[in-house]
């Protein structure tokens, strides 16, 4: 059944291309479109547009769905186009002229903008949540390693001394700036649309804080217009979001797979979380990470693709906004997938020593080096001069002595500070 | 002069070609150059690194230069590679011995990181002010305009009733969410990164929360090589917080385009921000909102550049990441010459009256016809079938009396509401 | 069975990840992965590798798994990791001893690049002759519309006369150009990949020219590295050649919507492909268009996904590329969908008569009115001043008879030349 | 003064806002805008709208022009919005009533149309030239450096042997199919757009089929409407082909850089080619490298800018495609110079002695050994868990003595093939 069916028959071929994947789609939006048209159906009880009998025969058919989603059993069938279909179609099929009364005062378009808006908030609460345990994590693995010595890179040339627990918590901290984006994104998805109807609002005096309150919703998107065209701004504001977090895993993720390789030999993982070659028996690779990484890049390209489907579309609906779903709901499953994994695997990350006295490192301490000049009253380009002459002659030699002391440097991680931070943007 | 030139000569070829066009773009950031150099200069004194006395000289050759930056005789000349070098050449040149000390525990790594988070603060402020102004405007002409009556379109096709009041305030409504998205890029770079040097801090005992103070930041980026990842991260982020608010502008622009076609004849503008045609005289064009669509559709296009500069990068800074400053530069100064034209332009907009008798409108108030319908007790779908088939049947008459109550609607635009809620996210 | 089991167990949550959606995704290649294995079994028998009987009967359990996938009853089942595998795993249960020679010589990697560019080659021909298809159609409505009138727009501003003619052979002509395109794509991919094993070739003596000719291939990508390096630069390619393609139906998609529109109403399609609306029984949505537009618009965006997960990768395979292989195969086959749907749709537009006495299109015709004056001698930015002040005085009168004569105009559209350039370039 | 000029002031803040940085872009257009008016001159004169003598007194200004810009005195100036009103204003001020003749039969829309193809074309050319420059360097590299091997990586672990022959022929190779895009891209803009005017044609018997002989074009956009539209098109074209090219250079930096790091340490550059460090003295970085790839994959990312300008812009001129000028133009002036510093620097490289003795590179040969067994008779599968069992068990012992022989391997390069196919592909 066609909400808008009005007895003309439509193109099986046609109709096939219309529908698209939603019938599998919405079933991740389901039981918000429940929450929705739970607090829709209390709303028109309130003001007078369905009598409490008829609520309380809406709640009950509506909580037979429920049922039907933990259960495991709903399913949206080839005779509804959507999961917003079947919704008022069950109501009306059990219900009869009750069922024909849930739409009142409300558009599809409105319906998928609100349970779509309540999917986002709940997912990125959760991704929040992610987030802050893998941060958890990298801290432990910041403070556990905080000793451990690591060649630091500029240009990828051996440049100077960094430290496992410097790498490790720089990615903390680097994931406070991603939740300050999260917090902005869950700001916008948590206003609440519906009332909207199809982008121009409704003749019916309904009640939009009441239904706000109900579904617990912050504030509301009060232009109608403006709430319409939440629909694609949403996408793209959280494609950003997600992709500057996937950013983040994405950069650890490639400094994983290099430090593994033969040539940097800093870290291992065990076999468990390496996979092997079709034709070289000797093969440990890193393609956990590699994955991750993959992964995360494909969703920084997500809001390209958002922007592409909205840019230069007028206001009011376009059925395009179909097509935002998609990918949408793919990404935020991806990432919170993404994170479970990340957090998992460097878990059992193996730190190997590194061994200074190597060659290759040996110019990583002439900064220090400098630095000992300039105590000793040298300017600092003077003592730059200096050492330099030193390296082109042969003549230099290492101290890797130097404690280093200032907040966020090896030898003081500022941990604690840290911490604090990220206690804050979370909360 | 290079900071790094150990006498060994370079091709001027590949100099032009490392160097670009820094010595233009820095410009742009010198002042900021010049805070950050005054702050570390006084954080040097204050740990025992300069004595007052240099420090006094250091500050008389920084004011020196801010004069000149000032009265717009400050450049940085052939011989210095960019803006860092110029001034540490400077003081050198005046200052002597004292002059080599200015670069003591920095690099200039962290100078470009520190100057231009000074520069993205400074004129993500200017931009929220700007923003401001034009929330304002519009909603000055939402209040203005909100009796006069606009055919709202869904899928290009006449739908259901709108407004010019309803349709101004969904943009001044729209504004917020992008100041949201400014807030978080503002708390993102309101971090100190100074003291992170090449990206692995430095072994001087340095205070770098004295240089947080001194120079207005927020807080710290704590970890040196997080604050040095922050580059390239910042340019993305702020890319897509501008993005944002230019998807609000560029989808108004489209609006403004259409309206104005003939075809549409909702609004015009007067000659003064109209152009002509080299070959059509009869021809006022929309040039200036065209231009606004396509210079904000580019600044949305930004964040593609920064991300495919910066993707796959391990840690560690790369010299790609100075390519990220020119269009990142350039789309500051353009969204700020974009809201200011716009501000300007749309106040002087004209609206016309729209006759809703016109045939292509007939069926503009269908659903407020079905809502009579299910005041007087027909379930809605059956309601809905009952117009449908009017106007099947050519039996169908308007109804345009009705008034639309609730809040965020034509009757009852909410301005109050949104202007607090606009308020509550700028400060 | 993964094929580089060594009897380690791998985590259940690793290995879910790992293998992602390969199992589905690989049923669109299955069959071109037999295709490159009997090749691949036919030159090994050829140099000596495999007797002529091991040959037979691995052609035989090639032939089998054919049938299976004709018949639709091949699937990969949880015990492979891919169709690869799945392939080998067959051979080696069935044939034992001689099935383990199978992969003698060649490469998973190297086996997914064959597969893949098979699978490019043979599509990319079946979507050239989609377009071939459109374009005939195109063609066809321009010969039978030619005398039919429609505004011309600048600026989306009434300008000057056009044709329905002119507007479906345009898009014709363009076409063209999304066929150079296609060729190239085509002649990059028509380059056996196979023996690069991999990534750097081995230390048999296969015989590549042989598993060319074999295979169909124009030339052999020859450098075993180049091969390799086609990962991810074939897709990019492909994305950006079916981008353009998309993009041409996207604008024509745009303008469909826009002219169906009752502000413009140049257009109509039969109710069967226009869709309802779930509140308002009068509409008639352009939806299959609409989607078009949003699905090439996404197809647009595939090229910055197929970027950011190859870019700064340096060469050798990386686990990434796996990733590629999703949205380009769900691309080509939206491809194959979108052209059968729009052409489909297309032969059904109804063409309204536009009344271009309508007060809108008065000025349509002012460059024929400059054009007469130059004919009787004015030069022309003289004669355009004198339009102009007809038009400002309100006394300019339109002269709607002149004819177009030149090449690719009105009254003379060149569709024989515009067919023999298609001509031309199809083949 | 403006073409469209009809008295009216504008106001200047709008002006410099819609008039931008045409005057400095159009330099680089200004010699084809020439060309085109020529070709338009003489066709007017073919065609009798204008005199013999017209003609020659419009070449001998034209001519004037012409010396201005090659002695670098011409300049566009503020009272001229662009090259195109420059040229007409020249025109009219030195030939009065004649000048005003020039724009008889066409508008600045096709003139800055024609005048970009030009350009495109004539850069296309001379990029085509230089990636033929590069390519024989490169070729010559992998014959000079044939012999010497270098560890070959899959997911950046150490996997089979390679060579620098093999690496430099490799991306020679990959050349070639950049070759056949920009092909593709020749053949698209090599289509005379002169005659579309506005976008619609003109009234007048102009002669399309003389300017296309005239300016050297292969054939014409016959369809004015599609001529128009080749606007936009044209650039995401450009940009993608570009773009492609880019993305080889841009990966064979990585490589480069990846190589330079002291962890691999397989290449070098004189001093020349690196530059230094502000605080590290003994820095030699790859900037020239770094650039390239960061001006590489910034020129990737311009197609997502072209995309975002002209998606869901409906057929016919829009000012939104002036903006498409600039950062194509700036992407052809960077493409020249990368490539031009590219083959510059690549001749410099050193090629360092590999130590295949180094532990890490044990099992650099593990495949070769496989290959061994099966040559005894041993099936590959079984082969393969023999020498696993062997590396597990750490009785594995290299054998490094095999030639690959086969086409596009170590020992095999196949140059002359690859010669053959690039001399093909460029001509």
């Amino acid at each position: 059944m066609k909400l808008w069916d009005k007895g003309i028959s439509i193109d099986d071929k046609i109709e096939a291309f219309t529908v698209g994947n939603d019938r599998e789609l919405d079933l991740k939006i389901a039981k918000y479109d429940l929450i929705a048209s739970w607090a829709h159906a209390r709303m028109l009880e309130k003001v007078g547009l369905l009598t409490t009998d008829e609520l309380q025969q809406i709640e009950i058919g509506l909580n037979q769905l429920e049922v039907q989603i933990v259960e495991g059993t709903f399913n949206i069938g080839a005779s509804y186009e959507d999961v917003h279909s079947k919704i008022e179609g069950y109501l009306i099929e059990t219900l009869g002229e009750t069922g024909k009364k849930i739409h009142t005062a409300r558009s599809r378009n409105d319906q998928v903008l609100v349970a779509l808006q309540l999917y986002y908030k709940d997912n990125l609460g959760l991704i929040k949540s992610q987030v802050k345990t893998l941060f958890e994590t990298l801290i432990d693995l910041a403070q556990q390693h905080q000793g451990k010595v690591l060649p630091g890179y500029t240009h990828l040339q051996v440049a100077m001394p960094s430290s496992f627990g410097l790498w490790f918590s720089a990615y903390a901290e680097s994931l406070i700036d991603d939740i300050y984006l999260i917090n902005a994104a869950i700001k916008i998805v948590d206003q609440n649309p519906l009332g909207s109807a199809a982008g121009y609002g409704s003749s019916f005096p309904i009640d939009r804080e009441f239904t706000t309150r109900e579904m617990g919703f912050s504030t509301l998107k009060y232009n109608v217009v403006a709430a319409q065209m939440s629909r694609g701004k949403n996408e793209r504001i959280l494609a950003s979001a997600l992709g500057s977090l996937c950013g983040t895993l994405s950069k650890f993720a490639m400094d994983i797979c290099l430090y593994m390789s033969q040539n940097f030999d800093f870290i291992s993982f065990p076999d468990a979380l390496t996979t092997g070659s079709s034709i070289m028996p000797h093969k440990k690779n890193p393609d956990v990470f590699e994955l991750i990484r993959g992964k995360c890049n494909k969703i920084q390209a997500l809001q390209t693709e958002m922007l592409l489907i909205t840019t230069n579309l007028p206001s009011g609906y376009h059925r395009d906004f179909q097509l935002l779903k998609e990918n949408m709901i793919q990404a935020i499953e991806d990432v919170k997938e993404v994170l479970e994994i990340f957090n998992y695997s460097i878990q059992q990350i193996r730190i190997k020593d590194v061994d200074l006295n190597d060659e290759k490192y040996q110019y990583l301490f002439t900064v220090d080096s400098i630095n000992n000049l300039v105590v000793e009253g040298v300017p600092f380009r003077e003592a730059y001069q200096v050492i330099a002459k030193q390296i082109q002659d042969g003549q230099y030699k290492s101290d890797m002595s130097k404690k280093h002391s200032h907040i966020g440097s090896i030898h003081n991680l500022g941990l604690k500070e840290i911490k604090a931070k990220f206690t804050k943007a979370i909360n």
